[in-house]
């Protein structure tokens, strides 16, 4: 049995979904054991704004950007997450031969967390306490089901939410689940795939991509992360440091957007 | 191993939730062995109405009606079939201490069938052929992936889109799904939770409730069934005559819906 490949995609429209398809289904008709999460931020803004309730954002007090997500939101975050995007990553494999199965981290509390009760934010500068929030952390990752799969020829395709010890619904960051997942299988490579290139030194100018990070000084990088590639490096730092051999910032818009970032495209920390 | 019970319910305001989620965790801790499949109509209906795309309903040359599913009626379907309502239930078993997995017949292609490629239909009285659409009928069940999963101790909560015999998603009866399953495993009993109390002699006059109906006879009560319930019926005939030991149409609305239709409540078809 090979290490696992665990891949994250973003959910965005600059992604080349139909090329990582192709990627994932040429690996794993090759015997890849892999592991599939995505995102999906970007549509469940817009399916949001269509249903009358815009998505709103706070910062947390250490400075990070998350979905404000009350019942309302989080039931929208389920619809475009596991209804929409998730069987259309199903659907794309199936077509492409994979027998993919898509659960999300609620399932089988695939991701199972802590739901932060009291969120402290900052909204316009002011400091407020949130508490009909559905937010969280993934701590805990059911690699018995995930390898119950695996071991029966299916690709698990995974998207947040995760569950709370309680068994509720939470929003977590798909980046930093992803990151909890490939710790817990001990996996070879994880493959986070964007709308960038990688970690640019001076975002946005993709001339300033860098190509290489050492595992043990990922963390002197944060400060050239704008944005949500926070809490990729977040999780990448995560990663490697719980074992993971390689952390991979790959550029989601190319021809063959997983291929070239394990042939060495985009930012390869290790 | 006990015979497995499958449970279909259906997803409208009237069905009594949190009551088949009591009533289905009260079972499953007591060893009962089963699957849950839920519907989801009316929402669809509600969310394509708000999202800018009504619901069209089309008439079968053979009488039926059923959803016009064209390619953005099948993403708002799944948006809300296996986003909003397949997570609502898994949540809510998972917090009443159920292990539940939601899955679509999409995943793992537990339900897999044929897509209907020209739809022969009549629309105000017109004929017409429809090209576009993206429903089908349940022929093959995938119950090797069902058992692992069962045999792990997860309970399956399934929903529509089917899988095509070439991975495409499909729009398909969850009745008949259902009584599909219920046939390849030899269930013991077919439970279908609706928002009526049972088949009518005079729809919707409540005290001509039939019983019971002998098995063999079940085609002689097709005259009976209004609107959805002709599908129940079919899917209990087929049901039926695969081997299912008894199928039930009990009234979703009560405070044990399942517990009283499996002690004698609504129609019994044995």
């Amino acid at each position: 049995m090979s290490r696992t490949l665990v891949i994250k995609t973003g959910g965005g429209k600059a992604i080349n979904v139909d090329a990582v398809v192709a990627d994932v289904a040429q690996l794993w008709n090759d015997g890849q054991r892999m592991v599939l999460v995505h995102g999906g931020a970007e549509t469940t803004n817009e399916v949001a704004e269509a249903l009358g309730h815009p998505p709103q954002f706070v910062t947390s007090e250490s400075g990070y950007e998350s979905r404000r997500t009350d019942r309302k939101t989080l039931e929208i975050f389920e619809m475009v997450y596991c209804g929409q995007l998730n069987k259309m990553w199903v659907e794309k494999l199936q077509t492409a031969g994979v027998n993919a199965v898509g659960l999300s981290g609620l399932d089988g509390r695939i991701f199972e967390g802590r739901r932060k009760d009291k969120l402290r934010v900052r909204v316009n500068g002011k400091r407020l306490v949130l508490r009909d929030d559905w937010t969280g952390t993934v701590e805990k990752v059911n690699t018995d089901l995930l390898n119950l799969l695996l071991d029966a020829g299916y690709l698990p395709v995974l998207t947040p939410p995760a569950s709370s010890d309680k068994g509720e619904a939470i929003n977590v960051d798909g980046d930093r689940a992803a990151a909890m997942l490939a710790a817990a299988f001990d996996a070879e490579v994880l493959a986070i795939l964007s709308n960038v290139p990688g970690l640019m030194r001076e975002f946005p100018d993709e001339s300033t991509l860098i190509p290489s990070i050492p595992a043990a000084k990922v963390n002197d990088f944060m400060e050239f992360a704008q944005g949500r590639m926070k809490k990729k490096v977040m999780g990448a730092a995560e990663a490697v440091e719980a074992g993971v051999g390689k952390v991979i910032f790959g550029d989601g818009r190319l021809e063959t957007p997983l291929q070239s970032a394990l042939n060495g495209g985009g930012t390869h920390i290790e």
